[in-house]
């Protein structure tokens, strides 16, 4: 990977004199920060820029470490087989027209990856604009001169775009008008050889980069990706287009990627420590935190210093919207405060430094309560809250990091004010590396997310590479069951030949037996007509239950068995008594592979979608880790003088789950629900087994 | 009001002659452009700025229409005693140093209301920054010149801020940061006379309002502003500060739990009409949605022209996510952009524009296409996205709001790019009358917020003036229970006599008693210990459910029994089958009086908290509201083949509940939870009343 940040030569495949065309800026943007040597190569130029030009290349006389393409896209093949020729081994193809528009595009695509692969030639691209390094002002990219002429802003978040156009946007709007630093700009378009997992690896291991932010519309090596970011030891947040059924539709014709289900992207990656951005420029800001904000404890107990008492109030909102504290000040700071304020207003937390002013002028006033608040043990976080541009300015915001560093405090800036000193202010705080918001809400998510990114678990294993276990009773059953999709009582039968507890049930063939069925179980029971094709048994009326007395059952029995018209089996439980209802499952992913579901069941499982996933074979850890991710824990943590669920036993059934998933690749999905829970205990009610079809 | 906003003579009790004083930038700021006559008042000059200057207010010779004041706080209200004895009849108070710093200074502000009233006099402030007129140039504020110095973007946008400092950063963040146009800006301080109430009648009144954005940390008279906000012909977006948990007093019923603080008022103001919005700028960015777009059809089915595929597929996602529509673009439509694009990428929705700018350019390209989305019958609305400060720019933004215009579509705009070309595109959008926004998620939260206030009921009375009705039956059970929290037995009697279809129960003194009532009842029942002062009995071990024989009834009411201690009384019910469970019950608020709560209840109720409120007494249409506003429709509309809620039964019920609690203002609350729902059909199963003790 590193040739494709450092080459000491690069060759540029349909360079060009004109200096607005695309092949003209890449010469123009090589010219501008790169120290190697550089090959224009065009047939029908001796000299392009001032730099001697090749016909060929296979005509340049020294070797070649990158070669960039931006040829049309019908002549890319010949020109990797060139390249192949000429030995060169790295290559970015920047033009488009391959699999991002259609059939024909995407068979071009296929032929350009079996020519460089014949060659070992390692290619990024194509349909992309390469790779940026500010600090080194490397720009291998066709995009605009323009993008930079404002001034670069050099800072340690790198990004990844999926997306050309966006990434040139992207940078200028972060750069002008954001000041925003960037470490590396990573365009990588189709991804057809170079995907997301080998830049990530590669900035994972980057002096440079700090955090990573990633827009993509696909991840192509799920499990690969989950193990990078599991073990890595600097901050992702991740952007993913495409979620939409719609937005999908759209992903499927652009980069040609194919949208995965969104839940379980998102819950995968959060579990592997990823952080999940909603927006472009949220996800930077979150990343410039990460990058910038160093251990904040869980709870970020956070003292306000403002300018106004209503963005303080706000902030407080906020704060505790996201799971945060507001510090409550020690008696001694209080104190120390008190010289600052004028006598007729107490300071609190928020402070309010408006009336402090009169006394001390801002700028003083501002860097006394910094210096009182920062020592308090009750604070971890200062806030200040600035409005550039009408007092003096607060140009020290080194001294209010430095003092922040000493005390092993964080220190974050909310900002408004009039625009040219405002920007001014940000490239400012960019350098003291302290993260500067223009929203409250985004200062509060960010802090959320530093905090929890803190929280990390960087020692867990995420992807297990122990052999699953699967019992001679469970093949039995895997055996002998050979439908597509299985009814409940084999699917049961298949979750009891694992260790999953079920409730007691049994097939009645007739009343008389029901009841003696009954007699055995104790009512209530329940009566459940088992049709093939019928997943959906509640809704299709073959389900009845509250059945209390053998008369009811007899009644009960005949109403179901003509409700069946003589298919399928008719399937006696006994009534479990429940304190609340769980779901757990199993599904394969293209991406991710097999996964294992848990989350809340019964008929608020589709109305809240409070589910999680995790990679299949699971260890206890993370199966127990999985439990704990759910947002309904009151529930399962004993609401209302209920029992606690008993978590040995719900891992242990997980880790059952995904043993099965991860050893039979037939097992397309299980749906256990619900798991009923009464004292504690999840009980199996309902399976749904489906293996993979014709 | 008027005086307020358009007085023909203006005293300043303090003005100065520092030019950097408060009292000196309120004398600048009136000279800036307001054009009645100024009176400087002031003993120690005799001009000030050029002014003719009076030792005090009843030196000026002509009359005074407004008196500014900035004088200390402990000598305001000599200074409004000798503004009465003037004649003026309206004061702003601007000084500070009132109820906001005390017992103190609430006592001084409670004088100087009294010393007001006693001259009819109407006060705005204190503690406050007055009125700012934008198109006007009226600048009735000692707020710092510098904030209109980089130029005044006037709109049609009002707003009213309770905060002062906030007020001041945010216009001047708004207009040269953001470029958002601004009429009026309110800042109301402490109300200790004119609220918000007033000024939102005023502004819903003003010519030059559109949209009306507040900022409020209380609303003092909860009624009359909903009643204004229900009536209301013009959009209001609401920021409420202070809904962090400090004030939140320990629940003792669910409904009280359920509303919290900021949930009453919110639901409340919701279905109202009002916007709710989470920060400062994203509320200014609802607003100006608002005030610029006009009618929008709920789904508004969104046609994407952009620069970027990436951000297409973003926009699609976060449309979706809103509950808004990706426009599925028409044949003709689709053949006609064709013309626009290279042959290898067929148009679809998002419209990828980057292909395009090679055949026509960019603004030819962006024209040419919108003149064909603008004219498809299935799309409502255009988005653009543009890139600024690359290629020529899109000035003419003007014609796409006329072609809009003229096909009755709503154009917006995403916008990022270089800073300098980026703020003028901004002001060219303002005066354009388009929403430009910086990020997607703002694009698309605004737009369905335009959606949501198109279908803004603007005929049904929130606020009925109808007497409540009441059962003689229900004042004979009020008469006989004393208690201030009842026992579940006389809640449903309360609630029987309302109307309200409770669970078939009764009281039992012995076992014996018990199965004689279950035999009546049928099997299954429950027992309840009823121990007074006990509100969870479930928690306490006091309910025991499933119940389905004589022997185990036997049993279970001797458990019963002897938990209780010979404390309270035994209640057996039977046990009804329940497809899932809601929760009703009714509150009294401080400032909105008494309400109506419906929502999701059982085991779930506090966790997805689910809930909305009405103020009592409700209309049948104002209840069919209530229910149709929670989020779980799916629930109540036929959930996996169940009966979907008896419509007219549940609004009758919620009907009766805001009767009750607005005819009984000794009711303090009442929590019916679970209401159990069955083929459809509610039944109160559990009930607690609070009636108001000391």
């Amino acid at each position: 990977m590193k040739t494709f940040f450092q080459p000491a030569s690069i060759a540029v495949i349909g360079a060009s004199p004109r200096e607005n065309s695309l092949g003209g800026q890449l010469v123009v943007n090589l010219l501008y920060g790169y120290k190697g040597r550089i090959y224009p190569v065009n047939p029908n130029y001796d000299e392009i820029l001032g730099l001697t030009t090749y016909p060929d290349i296979e005509a340049i006389p020294g070797p070649v470490e990158l070669a960039i393409i931006i040829v049309p896209a019908p002549a890319v093949p010949e020109t990797i087989e060139a390249c192949g020729r000429k030995g060169v081994r790295r290559i970015i193809i920047e033009s488009a027209g391959f699999a991002e528009t259609g059939a024909v595009g995407r068979a071009l695509q296929e032929r350009c990856l079996a020519v460089a692969r014949a060659h070992g030639i390692r290619v990024w691209g194509p349909n992309c604009m390469g790779v940026v390094d500010v600090p080194q002002k490397l720009f291998f990219t066709f995009m605009h001169p323009n993008i930079y002429k404002d001034g670069l802003i050099s800072g340690r978040i790198s990004m990844v775009v999926q997306s050309g156009m966006l990434s040139a946007g992207f940078l200028a709007d972060l750069m002008s008008e954001r000041a925003v630093g960037i470490a590396k700009a990573c365009s990588i378009g189709n991804k057809m050889d170079i995907d997301e997992s080998d830049v990530l690896e590669y900035l994972l291991a980057d002096d440079e980069t700090d955090a990573i932010a990633l827009y993509l519309e696909s991840i192509i090596r799920g499990r690969k990706f989950l193990e990078l970011a599991g073990r890595a030891r600097k901050p992702i947040v991740l952007l993913k287009g495409g979620k939409s059924s719609a937005g999908a539709k759209a992903a499927l014709s652009h980069t040609s990627s194919l949208a995965g289900n969104a839940r379980l992207q998102d819950s995968l990656l959060s579990l592997a420590g990823v952080t999940i951005a909603q927006d472009f420029q949220q996800m930077m800001e979150i990343a410039r935190t990460l990058a910038m904000v160093g251990h904040t404890p869980a709870r970020a107990r956070t003292a306000i210093l403002t300018f106004s008492g209503g963005a303080g109030i706000m902030s407080c909102d906020m704060l505790e919207q996201q799971g945060l504290a507001v510090a409550n000040l020690s008696e001694n700071t209080r104190r120390a405060l008190a010289e600052v304020f004028p006598d007729w207003l107490p300071p609190a937390n928020p402070v309010d430094m408006f009336p402090a002013f009169s006394l001390k002028g801002p700028v003083a006033a501002y860097e006394r309560a910094f210096d009182i608040v920062v020592k308090d043990p009750q604070v971890d976080v200062i806030f200040l809250h600035f409005f550039v541009g009408l007092y003096p300015n607060y140009e020290r915001l080194r001294r209010f990091r430095e003092a922040a560093d000493r005390e092993g405090k964080v220190v974050i800036l909310w900002a408004i004010g009039r625009r040219e000193a405002l920007f001014a202010f940000r490239r400012e705080a960019q350098e003291a590396s302290i993260p500067v918001y223009s929203e409250l809400t985004r200062a509060a998510e960010s802090l959320a997310h530093a905090a929890g990114y803190t929280q990390k678990d960087k020692t867990t294993r995420l992807i297990q590479t122990r052999r699953p276990r699967l019992s001679a009773g469970a093949l039995q059953v895997l055996a002998e069951c050979t439908d597509r999709v299985w009814d409940e009582f084999d699917g049961k039968r298949l979750l009891k030949a694992c260790g999953v507890p079920t409730v007691e049930e049994t097939i009645v063939q007739s009343a008389a037996a029901a009841q003696a069925a009954a007699r055995k179980t104790g009512y209530p029971v329940v009566l459940k007509g088992l049709v093939p094709g019928k997943v959906h048994k509640t809704e299709a009326g073959l389900v009845i239950t509250g059945i209390a007395s053998a008369g009811r059952l007899k009644e009960a029995f005949t109403e179901l068995a003509a409700r069946m018209k003589g298919k399928g089996r008719i399937l006696l439980q006994r009534q479990m008594p429940a304190d609340y209802e769980l779901i757990a499952g199993v599904l394969k992913d293209a991406q991710f592979g097999p996964c294992v579901m848990f989350g809340i069941g019964g008929i608020f499982s589709e109305l809240i979608k409070d589910v999680t996933f995790a990679p299949a074979p699971l260890s206890q850890t993370i199966a127990r880790k999985l439990i704990r991710r759910i947002s309904g824990q009151k529930l399962l943590m004993g609401f209302r003088g209920a029992k606690a669920l008993d978590m040995k036993k719900m891992a242990d059934i997980l880790v059952a789950l995904g043993d099965l998933a991860a050893a039979c690749p037939e097992i397309e999905q299980i749906d256990v629900n619900p798991f009923i829970v009464h004292q504690g205990i999840p009980v199996a009610v309902d399976a749904a087994v489906i293996v993979g079809g014709e």
